[in-house]
């Protein structure tokens, strides 16, 4: 542990820097994780804790414990403000705490955000699904919305009540549109007395002309089906153009404008890179896309920094000629990134030059509901129970901890034979404090405060 | 389902509320439970989910749910803001939403929140342990003390961030002072790299002579003498008189006013009836004693009024000559409270003078860390091995749902193997929002801002 060796300062918890940190084990440098939240996000399983099936802890461990038994690695809390290419210094901070790591190599590997393509404006009426915290919001949204529906009276706030609209239509959108199906047909059926939650409907919004693009036309085709026989409205072509409290605006493939009212909307139609990418770009004078990543070499690292490699949903790969390398913003991807990083990093230490980043695509999977997926794995196109079970696989195979993988054995066991959903915790607060409607609440019987017996909380 | 059943309506679903309702399961009435949460909550494992052993979906089930298949039960989300005991109508809000619910029969068990003895702003810098909202703000603020600690060179600076005050040593107080001393000592030594967590002090602050006072004094001695073994300072005599940011100040037993620098309090140390007690009280000209508890009768009613039964914390039950009865404010008085009240309004209906309330002492168990545990079970006074073990399977017997008591037992069997805590995520704000110190940062290294290579976010 002296003070002379190879520091490297990885930004980012993600796929891409936990995976880089843990390929660094059995290098000889130290590894300081810079990260601004203080677990790992296993955000495929996201849509499973906005939709009652996972506690949020199952998919997010500490990165500490994690990185426990890795005795050259230490992890530090902190938003990084702030990269000195010239100084080889990131600072971070956290509450009015600012601190200053240096580093020998850098890896940045922090992500990507939501985007609303310029209409941040949207977000609070139809958040992301990129954090716990989100999760949580959207968990409390959902079953929130069906808690006031069984307080109501009037038939157009039920109705708005139990729309829910899904914005955006690859993975995540499909398997959040596809649970809030299965919640209203089902699992809630026999909880509520007034209101039939089988009335619930769910709108999947896609601008494009399919559902799941990255897939093969044929099994976008078979998830649509799925997806319709669950419940799910898809309405592809539809460009959504606006999000107002309890209504949603768009565009259908004939040029009209219309609205749905839906007091419970989820975004998952884009994303953007984390801002450090663009800090990046103009620190070092290299490119940002349109979607603000940053243009690294094939080798990842930014122009004119060797020393310096960013991986993941914030950067855009060139090929040797300059060309983008088209990469999908997917987990494997990130995975592969971080530990190239790593490789890297050690034949530069070694004195050679490493070989240029190639992805393995080891294939593509998404589910959308109980016992229903597609995947499409080297050319092999699969669907229903099959590309299922392929898919409980490698999520399990992938998530991080014993003890997270048997609890989720667990639950998902749980889940599917009682058809519940073991998290469905609503917190504060409760349900979203946004009112409702500006309509008289309706009222099951007449109500007085004039009666001498009456006492008013103060 | 006719329109002329007897109606009852249940405010709170805590243990009375729930044990309650469920009791009418076979009765000929139609039952409303409204609450303003939509779980019940297991409050005894509360501590639990602040320190990271358990997640909080798994002692706070939906009590819709819960109640799914009891036909004549339906649960309605409200706060309730006014009893009319004359009209027989109780109303309640949720957002700009209100609902008014006429009954037959009411058992109002709102249960108790914490009392800071006038003092509410200590509330800000020192939780209270009574709701899932409140362990999860202590969670983040326990873990991150410890994140913060890390990033810390300032050696006082980081006494402070790892001291950690309980004020109170109840059964909860006990319970959180020991957990945290077992995160400090055991669970969190491995994960950090700078700081050395085990130095960390751990403050039970207690008013009265001695800890857990409703044990027997033998077990109070035994419970310390664990305390202290664990790492934990227990300090009795001593009555908390000011708690700011950053510290808390105290009066010794000598009479002197001293403080401790402590970034992180809890307070476990006192309850206040639910404001409902106090309305009800007014309304029915009945007494409330000095924590806001309505007095009842020995068959649980409101003076005047036999269709209205309250009971649990809110309550103090008067004897037949008038004299108080003293009950610990404890879940299975509430349970009891609950059931009697069912068997009560089933006696009037068949037109029948219920029996007094009595209650059945069935113990009192306490457990403090590791396989430590007092119980107090009929005269019987044990400590240890024995006693945790009997606390384990007691509480997993009233914890509700089979799926909550596979995954704790899980959750429980993994904790004592690994020593590890599987649900410590630390949610937003990252950590709390209160700033730590107004001292200058300390830096790692020299900063500069005005490096040409040197990017800074907008």
């Amino acid at each position: 542990d002296g003070g002379d060796r190879h520091r490297v300062v990885v930004i980012g918890s993600g796929f891409g820097g936990l995976f880089g940190t843990k390929a660094l084990r059995r290098a000889d440098v130290d590894v300081t994780m810079v990260a601004k939240t203080t677990h790992h996000l296993f955000q495929p399983l996201l849509y499973q804790v906005a939709t009652g099936i996972l506690s949020e802890g199952e998919i997010a461990p500490p990165t500490r414990e994690v990185l426990a038994s890795q005795k050259n690695a230490r992890v530090i809390l902190g938003e990084v403000t702030d990269i000195d290419l010239e100084k080889r210094l990131v600072t971070s901070r956290v509450l009015n705490r600012e601190t200053v790591t240096p580093y020998d190599s850098l890896i940045v590997a922090a992500g990507a955000g939501q985007s609303y393509f310029g209409n941040d404006h949207f977000s609070e009426f139809a958040p992301g699904m990129k954090s716990i915290d989100d999760a949580l919001e959207l968990r409390g949204r959902i079953f929130g919305a069906f808690e006031l529906a069984e307080l109501s009276e009037d038939e157009d706030e039920i109705q708005r009540l139990l729309t829910f609209v899904v914005v955006g239509a690859g993975p995540t959108g499909v398997e959040m549109a596809g649970q809030i199906a299965e919640l209203a047909h089902d699992t809630l059926h026999h909880d509520f007395r007034s209101v039939d939650t089988a009335t619930a409907r769910v709108l999947l919004l896609e601008a494009g002309e399919r559902i799941l693009p990255a897939f093969p036309e044929s099994l976008s085709r078979k998830a649509e089906q799925a997806l319709e026989r669950l419940g799910v409205t898809v309405l592809t072509g539809h460009t959504v153009v606006g999000v107002a409290e309890g209504s949603v605006a768009f565009r259908t493939p004939a040029g009209d404008e219309e609205h749905v009212a839906a007091r419970t909307a989820v975004w998952a139609a884009g994303v953007t890179a984390s801002p450090l990418a663009s800090m990046l770009a103009l620190a070092a004078g290299a490119d940002a896309d349109r979607v603000g990543r940053i243009s690294v070499g094939p080798d990842l690292t930014v122009p004119g920094h060797p020393e310096v490699l960013a991986l993941g949903d914030m950067v855009g790969v060139l090929a040797p000629d300059g060309t983008p390398t088209p990469l999908p913003g997917v987990a494997p991807v990130a995975m592969q990134q971080g530990r190239y990083a790593a490789r890297a990093i050690r034949a530069r230490l070694d004195g050679r030059a490493p070989d240029a980043f190639r992805y393995r695509d080891k294939g593509n999977l998404a589910t959308i509901g109980r016992s229903k997926a597609v995947a499409d794995v080297k050319g092999l196109h699969v669907a229903g129970l099959v590309a299922w079970m392929l898919w409980l696989v490698v999520h399990l195979f992938y998530l991080i901890g014993f003890q997270n993988r048997l609890l989720v054995v667990l639950r998902w066991t749980i889940s599917f034979v009682t058809r519940g959903r073991g998290a469905r915790l609503i917190l504060e607060p409760t349900p979203p404090a946004e009112p409702v409607s500006s309509r008289p609440p309706p009222a099951r019987a007449p109500r007085s405060r004039s009666s001498p017996s009456s006492a008013s909380r103060s």
